[in-house]
């Protein structure tokens, strides 16, 4: 029987649940894929995580070194985040001949080709399903079955944390800051939440997805980011009264004029099988010029399911002899033949504290108007406070740039001023 | 450029479809893939159907012995349907050395090891993404993404006609023969619709994919099945109120007791993601012991969504040199060690004719109770019929053959009559 020994460098929460599927697999995968994987070197400074684990301490390697040394290791598992040292060490893997498995989304997403020239220069593989959105298998389909279409465009929920809070502020009509705080205290949110609530996990994934779905490089500084802090209660609610769920969505477009890339709040409709992707589960929705929409939903990360991604490549990787690479001749840099879209097209719903008298509403689409943008539906609330009275309106598809126009010049009248401006995916 | 010839066995709606994917991105393919992929014979009888498409009557075969002695010829696609000719066309084909993508569920489903023993020692690809859920990719990513979990459990909406003639009831209020008749008149439906509104289409397509998950043959004789013909739109109503939609569900377990396997209508809670898979949609809701809950969604059937799963095998098996084959030693009977699991466990919703006078309710229950059935919720509505008034029960989870008895009892005192009992997914 073949046998596949694997190198584990980092044994925290992605790794550990690697490790455990791992070994309590390990016969189930000789009988079903006939092949014998087990876990024979990894690198852990923190020697009581091989010990919780049950891992005989012996085979924590002393460096990567000793590691890129060992015969017995076919497979590399890069689950310690980060560019450095894991770039360093991912480098060495391959250049000893090790297939890589990584799920790590900063160091793919800035340093493919880099990584990718060397793989494909050692005649290793190298797989990074589980860089993005954990267990659901939105690299694999994109690669091997996905592959005969134009990509059209791509949204998706893709960051746990952020779902788990705006999912919250929702059902239970709580505050950005007080989700976040329990969030933080059950394990959901990181002491610093930057990389999620300020979009930058998902600015990654996003990249490295629609570097794939759109068949050329797709740096993260190309991508347009917004967080989700800023978020009012007032919004999800007045958005929920026009049948709308907030999301923070990730988006790629790709069409003649242009690829578009942007992280954002946004409002999807309740009828849209994105807005029930609720809680820590993530979903990707991709429309094909063959296939249609297809969507992927499922556990975006934890132990166990981001293991199953790295388990899978690692399966994949030892039941294949022949590995496909991306093509793209970039790290950070985009092909300079590509034109991306800043000036967005989309919905947008509106937010003003408008003055309690009549013809407010008159003035303001008259603005509107002069900017091209038309109104799809109006909500006047009768919710007086301090004397202005909330105006909501849904507009049609327009430009970003005609919205920032009207609402200044709005905001620099008397009548209304803009309280919000959110998104909508039409 | 490497070269790939691509014969097409029938020119129906999705020999059609693949045959305008590959001729409409071939130059796509060049520059993404970096192949030539051509379709360069097609096998059909209606020669005005390949006219329709453009294609040269030149590249009409005689007969399938043409297409197998082509040497241009790599893959040959079969999208013909039924089992013969298709088998024996399947069969000369991967004997000439060509490798095979279909479409054709009930052949694989009845043929697969003969079909794979044939293939794999021709050294020849066989791939059957497209037998399944059209455009969704359930086959892929149960083969090459969830290989490394133990799968407890799929449930499916895999049929496209009857999940639109069940949106269509539900959202319209509509008789289930007069949706049929609307769904025959725009093509959704055959003129015989018995493979679908029976469910036969649904569990060949449960019999593959519940192979694939619980890694042995499941033949689609053991596949418990019923069909949509008797779904009453009170049912559905009734069902509502406790926040119910019915769906026509494939469902696949697997357990240390044994395996189950069964198609029927059942009622899913409306937060459930397969409550919203509506109208002529698919998707597939995996549960593994590491990934946790995956869904898969998409276009179940269709001449583009079919053919970019058809388009996704041809570009997978050009791109690769070596195969995977499952390995179930046997076509139409199961392993004699697997217990298949007849007795279902499962939440019900029965709806009982009851007389209109107290006590009813206590009768009711206490025969439910000493046949090891207890009650979750209870409506007794107030709409009297003939003397009569419905009473509807949801249980908690009991057995079949627990309900089947209550039911004999039941029906045999004078106090209430069943009139519909739908299992209902907890």
């Amino acid at each position: 029987m073949k046998k596949v020994g694997v190198a584990i460098l980092g044994l925290g929460v992605v790794g550990g649940g690697t490790y455990k599927i791992l070994t309590e697999h390990r016969e189930f995968y000789k009988k079903i894929h006939g092949i014998d994987i087990s876990v024979v070197s990894v690198l852990e400074r923190k020697k009581e995580r091989a010990t919780a684990l049950g891992l005989d301490v012996s085979k924590i390697a002393s460096d990567i070194s000793e590691i890129c040394n060992n015969p017995e290791v076919k497979i590399v598992v890069e689950v310690m985040g980060g560019v450095e040292p894991a770039k360093t060490f991912v480098l060495a893997a391959l250049n000893s001949g090790k297939s890589v498995v990584t799920s790590n989304k900063e160091l793919f997403c800035k340093y493919s080709h880099e990584l990718e020239k060397a793989a494909k220069s050692n005649g290793c593989g190298l797989f990074y399903e589980a860089s993005c959105v954990g267990g659901v298998p939105v690299i694999r389909t994109l690669i091997d079955n996905l592959q005969g279409n134009k990509i059209m465009s791509m949204m998706g929920i893709i960051n746990g944390t952020t779902n788990y809070i705006l999912t919250k502020m929702a059902s239970e009509g709580v505050s950005y800051k007080d989700v976040l705080k329990e969030a933080q205290k059950l394990g959901y949110a990181e002491a610093d939440p930057t990389a999620d609530v300020e979009g930058f996990d998902a600015a990654y994934k996003l990249s490295i997805l629609s570097s794939l779905a759109f068949h050329t490089k797709i740096p993260h500084t190309k991508v347009y980011r917004e967080g989700i802090k800023d978020v009012d209660l007032l919004d999800l609610k007045y958005g929920n009264r026009f049948g709308y769920t907030l999301k923070l969505l990730a988006i790629g477009k790709n069409s003649e004029n242009g690829i578009e890339v942007r992280v954002h709040p946004a409002f999807v409709q309740n009828s849209h099988p994105l807005a029930s992707v609720n809680d820590s589960y993530n979903a990707v929705y991709i429309t094909g010029d063959s296939v249609e929409d297809v969507m992927l939903y499922g556990r975006g990360a934890g132990a166990l399911p981001t293991g199953s991604a790295i388990v899978g490549d690692i399966i994949y990787c030892a039941t294949h002899d022949n590995f496909n690479y991306s093509t793209f001749e970039n790290n950070e840099d985009a092909d300079p033949s590509i034109k991306f879209i800043t000036n967005f097209e989309s919905a947008y719903f509106m937010r003003f504290d408008a003055e309690d008298k009549p013809g407010v509403l008159s003035i303001v689409s008259s603005i509107l108007g002069k900017h091209g943008i038309s109104v799809a539906q109006v909500n006047q609330e009768n919710e007086k406070k301090g004397g202005t009275v909330p105006l909501i309106l849904i507009t049609h598809e327009t430009y970003e740039e005609n919205v920032k126009k009207a609402v200044e010049e709005i905001n620099g009248g008397k009548v209304a001023k803009v309280v919000s401006v959110v998104r909508v995916v039409t």
